[in-house]
């Protein structure tokens, strides 16, 4: 039923990185195949491939790609290795899971290369990357099998931005939820709202819904206030781009003002957050820094100029909502409750 | 300073309603000359003028069109007034003020008939539609200066949807405040949400304040919450199409969200409101009629499909804000405070 794979290794060691351009759904499926490293930071960079855990693996493969390419001595390696994963870390500045999987597969690498050489080293980055992926389809059965309990035969949920297959190589975070609660026979039904500026919701969360037969209703982000009020909602499923260790979490902008609603309208809300996307280094969502981007996405984001030109815009991409409007976080060991700084603590012990 | 004429007669009787085709902001300023009501309750249809207070107008200058064109015998004239306020009601259902504008000249129409026959009667209504044009502009300045003695120097408003000249026959609701706070001298921003699905805060608020000098910043709806939790805004500033007798009010979808917000971000939520769209015939806003419209302004409302095709849409054109989330409504009569039944009556009185 999952309809996606968003990102693949095919082939050996002379192999591309294949995922899928995100940027042309749902209009077009289109399969890219990357074989370089600016290539792969290009993809990053520009939403090709999006979703936290979709970059972290993406950029794990970027690794292997710049080191391939690079074919550095014997000595420069470390360097060369060092110079890569700082170029990757530049392509998206918010999802923790980038960064996680840079230091993992570098890590690996610079380990290896000291017991059993260069070339072991860089196969290695390509072997762990692949790992990741079965790890992600772990995770996600996981997380959907926890929050799958959380949802009854016939229940509504809301969802922001795409949390599902496409934010991670198949199985998705939020979605995943709904994934397992559907195998297990429960008929959900999912309100997307569609995400602007980049409409991820309309455009990936109604588009693989649908591909996996999911009834789904497509909602202006405006829209959500009333489909809560209306009782039409009966939990809110997001996923998350990092979550610090008091419980705040960086998501999609937008998430903030869905949490108040579910807040004050009395509904779940439950963060669907793979451990890789908690950072116990951050004591709080204000330290989480928050990517702008540029204003042609608001003013000029469909081809068609949508305001006034030149007209001052305000573009964050992400949103910190404060840990008091989380019901529970749902990770692949469990249920995380309030209060979160013992909860995720103990999580990660 | 104030940038439009979004609603005017040109000539004498055999003249035209001269508007702005709203649908064409912000890439170009058009003026339709509208000739029959046909026409007319097409504009109001397809939004190309919209805002309470400037549908009403077109309407009434749509009676006066209907009329000048059916030439009805005097025998038929009050069946032929009948059909044609019937017809014109049913181009927009939300907006009390389309309502209010057609029993006015419909009423008039009658009164006169009987005393002074059918020419009079038919002239009158055109007299009365351009009154109400001098009376709008009157109203905007009223509630614009009770409401700019809410606003200090500095201050950064935030406004959804189009509630400005644009909105009425020059002056707007919501905007008219900025513009006479502004014209006190004091420095006034505004946020800007850009109000999907139709865009009428990038197109059309953004546009005529950028034309009036005043710095504007435009945000999608999903950022809002961004906005308030960082503190960027001292007071939300919104139009109504319908006042309930209790305080409850309809305007652009969205709203609800937005008065949620500022609730629980402590900002003072005001609700500009000319008396005209004051309905004490209905109790709460559980029985204000919400318009839904098509599904293609959320998937296809860019000329560009933005969601998969056949993907279920939920399109409720307004939304119905609770009382207690309002501040204050802004009339030309002055402030009502809560308790709102017992304020707005007094109003009426």
């Amino acid at each position: 039923m999952i309809p996606v794979k968003t990102i693949e290794w095919i082939g050996d060691a002379d192999g591309v990185c294949r995922i899928i351009d995100q940027t042309l759904l749902p209009g077009q499926l289109k399969y890219l195949d990357i074989a370089d490293v600016e290539a792969m930071w290009e993809a990053i960079r520009t939403l090709r491939v999006r979703g936290a855990p979709a970059i972290g693996i993406a950029a794990a493969f970027g690794v292997y790609l710049g080191l391939r390419s690079a074919a550095p001595p014997a000595d420069r390696f470390l360097a060369e290795l060092e110079r890569i994963t700082s170029y990757l870390a530049t392509s998206r500045p918010t999802a923790v899971n980038l960064f996680w999987a840079l230091e993992r597969v570098s890590g690996l690498a610079r380990a290896t290369f000291s017991l059993e050489g260069l070339a072991v080293a860089i196969s290695d980055v390509l072997a762990e990357a692949n790992a990741m992926i079965g790890e992600d389809n772990d995770v996600g059965k996981a997380i959907g099998a926890y929050g799958a309990a959380l949802l009854a035969d016939g229940d509504s949920i809301l969802t922001h931005c795409n949390a599902g297959g496409l934010a991670t190589a198949q199985w998705g975070t939020a979605l995943a939820v709904v994934y397992v609660a559907a195998g297990q026979g429960k008929r959900i039904s999912v309100y997307a709202d569609e995400t602007r500026p980049l409409l991820q919701g309309a455009r990936l969360t109604a588009w693989e819904l649908k591909q996996a037969g999911i009834p789904v209703t497509l909602i202006t982000d405006s829209m959500a206030a009333t489909v809560m009020a209306q009782g039409r909602v009966r939990a809110v499923l997001v996923g998350t781009d990092r979550v610090a260790a008091n419980g705040d979490f960086a998501n999609k902008i937008g998430t903030l003002g869905v949490a108040v609603l579910a807040h004050e309208f009395g509904i779940p809300f439950y963060v669907a957050a793979p451990i890789s996307s908690i950072d116990p280094c951050i004591a709080s969502g204000a330290a989480i820094p928050i990517e702008e981007r540029g204003a042609d996405e608001v003013s000029l984001g469909f081809g068609r100029r949508t305001a006034p030109e030149g007209v001052a815009v305000y573009n964050p991409a992400f949103d910190v909502t404060p840990a008091r409007y989380v019901t529970a976080f749902i990770t692949e060991k469990g249920l995380v409750h309030p209060p979160f700084p013992e909860g995720l603590k103990r999580l990660l012990g």
